[in-house]
């Protein structure tokens, strides 16, 4: 079994339409006209045949129309497309916002020729405004999906990204090399529990449903729900696999479905490294790896509530190594650990072990300088570590997100 | 019974050394020379006699060298002065810090005449440095309490606050009138690092330890714990009370507690909004108030979640209504609603009702632009109400955060 990944931290023409890479797969944009920018805002994504499906949704409680109606429709572990708007979360609208969710998969399984239940729905953009069903009852039956259309999905999916986010990763189980396929859109009110975002995955590899759902729901939790941006979580928030067996062979287990799982996440994790990268205003990826924990769920939690801290965000934007900040973060995690037994490092430098350490400040500055900053803090307690990832705070942001009207 | 209480946005000239209002309390500040800026940074309360004391400490695991040694010393319910040094937070210190927090309450006790463990110790600034104990050892001792120098000891805990905080009540029990004042250091985070929350209630009324302590954690869950900044949280924080009769009459309980208790949560509250209008960068206050919820911690979780996004916090900033974040944000609070059931507003403007109410733009935004915004959200389900306490997201906070350098 051999595994090839590529992806990068901005968009790498090697992953380009990497969605429609997988057998059977394909997928096109479209501009509607419901971004008043006039860049594409309508995406669908095909399979040619049944596929097994697996989705996890965002935890919030304020929970968008559409994907009421995908959990609705995923539930059977079955779909066959997927389609998505940019422009209008479709939040906040109720019974009317329901009906118009509704509608997308009713327009959208007449071109395809399935069911309804068949097809994944979402919506992404402002909330509160009912959709404009005028534009989309006249762009859904023109679109036409292809084999190489999965770069054209990925851009239309976008809100305030600023580059692609795609990923494709190939593995061989009993003779057969499979590809894994993703894309995500980004890049504010990102936060575990299923952070923003819309991301989407295919892959050719023949998977039962209820395999597929564990997998898929093992490589979430250590990669999208790894990533925060700012501690707000999206109404929206949905991710979703596609496995459709054509590149033949037999259901995917034991080895030949860990390599599958393993391949599974590193697409996701670089996708998700590419959110983080992407967030909005940053200028640098936060990656915090816990270690010496009792469970992957303490290092997880104190990894994910330091990385959120806009107090050691906006410090990193500038450089300044302030480790004081990451134990003040790591403090509110609610996992108990004995002070003196911390250590901190940044790179690789140690900075803190139980006091400071006394590295000199400019040496500490100089390692935070470039794309990525890499901490870690050993908590002293046991083998286990998680590795979350963030960004750093801007004026950018701010700036951002008060100009950013309803 | 009465109450009548002094206090407003900023330094109340009513207020002025509220902490030595009630009888039989002292209090000074010093420049010991801890602060390169030659601003006080010493600071001594006492009772004149005995006083039964409560007090409240950070919950991070991150936790202060003094935060160790004032929770043992007030565990028994007593205390008779509070030292407290800004400029240096004694965090992070191993147990070179508890020994040096250990001696400044020796070097109290002597110059009083009482015992260490009748010490509450605090510090307040910079995270990893050794206190400057030569400093302390020359200063303690020369300090000079007097019953007027309330407002001293309110400067003199101060790291980056804008202006003092101070307030100050009376009430009638039993026919004798007794005095509740308090002083409060922020949340004027220009400094992240010194973000420590300090704050100081003097009574003149008797009461016991124990009934004492259910009171103070009574007002402070509805003040203090209802204001958020940044949502980070420091190493140092404590809040503590003295009440030591010198007043007279008997220990209060009934009727005359239900007003000691009332007369604390409105001096306590007055300082929480202080705190919360004197957040970094910020150029208004926050008031969200979340109605109809079946508990008050249900109504309690909601309105600090929503008051922490940062996507509100900067929407709010530049007079953007957006309702749409209020939603999001409180959808990942952990607390169950059906959004058909909600409701928003804004001041008196209603601009949810399951869906949006379509209030004009302009009319909302103008509901912002005070010097606080009123925001209600209405769950739909019981009685239960609860505010929470925040302030706008600026660029001058990341400016701050980022450019300040440990």
């Amino acid at each position: 079994m051999s595994q090839s990944i590529h992806a990068a931290l901005s968009a790498d023409p090697n992953a380009d339409g990497a969605v429609t890479r997988a057998q059977g797969f394909s997928a096109c944009g479209f501009t509607a006209g419901i971004k008043e920018s006039g860049l594409p805002d309508l995406a669908l994504l095909i399979s040619d045949r049944p596929a097994t499906a697996a989705a996890v949704y965002t935890q919030n409680q304020s929970t968008a129309a559409p994907v009421h109606i995908s959990k609705a429709h995923s539930a059977n572990g079955a779909l066959r497309a997927a389609i998505v708007n940019s422009g209008n979360a479709n939040c906040a609208t109720g019974d009317q916002g329901l009906a118009d969710a509704r509608e997308m998969t009713q327009l959208t399984a007449s071109l395809l020729g399935c069911e309804p239940d068949d097809v994944f729905v979402n919506s992404t953009g402002i909330i509160g405004h009912y959709l404009p069903m005028a534009l989309l009852r006249a762009a859904i039956p023109q679109l036409s999906p292809t084999s190489d259309g999965g770069a054209d999905f990925a851009r239309s999916i976008m809100t305030t990204d600023t580059f692609q986010k795609e990923a494709v990763a190939t593995f061989e189980a009993n003779g057969i090399t499979y590809t894994i396929g993703g894309c995500a859109k980004g890049a504010g009110m990102i936060h575990p529990d299923m952070a923003t975002l819309l991301a989407f995955f295919t892959t050719d590899a023949p998977i039962s449903a209820d395999v597929l759902d564990a997998s898929f729901r093992y490589a979430m939790d250590r990669s999208f729900n790894m990533v925060t941006i700012d501690g707000d979580t999206s109404t929206n928030d949905s991710s979703v696999i596609l496995a459709n067996g054509a590149a033949g062979g037999e259901s995917l287990g034991g080895e030949a479905l860990d390599a599958f799982t393993a391949a599974l996440l590193e697409v996701a994790t670089t996708l998700a490294k590419m959110m983080a990268r992407d967030g909005e205003g940053a200028t640098k990826r936060i990656s915090m790896t816990v270690s010496g924990a009792n469970t992957w769920e303490d290092a997880r939690d104190v990894a994910r509530t330091i990385v959120v801290s806009p107090l050691l965000k906006a410090a990193l934007s500038k450089y300044d190594p302030n480790w004081g900040r990451i134990l003040m973060a790591a403090g509110r995690a609610g996992v108990p650990y004995d002070l003196d037994q911390v250590r901190i490092w940044i790179a690789d430098l140690c900075v803190f072990d139980g006091t400071a350490t006394n590295v000199p400040e400019e040496e500490a500055s100089a390692k935070t300088q470039g794309e990525e900053v890499f901490l870690r803090m050993d908590l002293g307690q046991g083998d286990a570590e998680a590795t979350a990832w963030g960004c750093d705070l801007t004026e950018e942001y701010v700036r951002f997100n008060a100009d950013y009207v309803t």
